[in-house]
């Protein structure tokens, strides 16, 4: 869900340039850990700590279009890293019936380990969740995994179509 | 969880009593469907959509005993189809973390659908739960289960203590 259906990346950017004045763009951040990638370290984690943070993401480009198309050949499950974070899961919810209303609640997971989630395929921007998958793992492209090469990469949305419906 | 790790039956008479006034037992409700086992067909409905209700669940007996023993040998998920009752989301993550505290958020799993869960066994009260699952589905007895003869029946923890540790 996070770096692939909302794109967090400019999330954190926004709110830096909220706190900071400072507006970073892409390539300050590009190759960066995702928890430390701010000038000021301690960033990334203060705001997934804030309410409202998960609420507010921007949606991945041309993500709503290309989920709905998937769904008329596959069983599209949403699985989302949330219970680290008591806070999230709520929003998470209401975020997904804002943007993704045509998932239905009977797919959509919340989890700590995704090594529990039986799929075909899973889509995912860190390669700790692809480690322990057991079925095709693939690799969302996201600023902090530029130097993965252990898994097939999906550039963006647009590519996710054409792996999987062309 | 509901029906499992905590006393679902208890908590649906208890609330009963507090807004009908009238005592019922179990014997009153043996056999019926958990949904309107009450005498008002609405009631449950009600109870599980009222703020609170999923909070103060009382936790089944022995329940926290036998987990944490299991957890010596196997890798313990709590697995709840929550992602129905969004209200209920975080109140079952403050719910386990008060009485189940030594079962990590990573062992936690919120979903819909309970066919994406990929263990090697599934204790659940439901017979719909256990018929999508593919690996061993273990019946949690309960009152509107005792007609099931599908699935091999744990009467209750000290059963599931038996059946995985002696």
């Amino acid at each position: 869900m996070d770096g692939v259906l909302a794109n967090n990346k400019l999330h954190y950017l926004n709110y830096y340039f909220e706190e900071s004045g400072v507006r970073l763009d892409e390539e300050n951040i590009f190759g960066l850990n995702e928890n430390d990638c701010l000038p000021d370290k301690t960033a990334v984690s203060r705001y997934i700590h804030t309410p409202g943070f998960f609420r507010t993401l921007p949606v991945s480009t041309d993500a709503q279009d290309v989920v709905r198309e998937l769904q008329k050949k596959y069983d599209v499950f949403v699985v989302s890293a949330a219970m680290e974070f008591p806070h999230s899961l709520l929003e998470k919810r209401d975020w997904l019936d804002e943007h993704f209303p045509f998932i239905t609640w009977k797919n959509i997971v919340f989890c700590g380990d995704k090594s529990i989630i039986n799929t075909n395929f899973l889509i995912d921007d860190h390669v700790k969740n692809l480690m322990t998958f057991s079925e095709k793992g693939l690799l969302f492209d996201a600023f902090h995994n530029v130097h993965e090469s252990q898994f097939e990469r999906l550039k963006h949305w647009k590519d996710v179509y054409r792996y999987f419906l062309e």
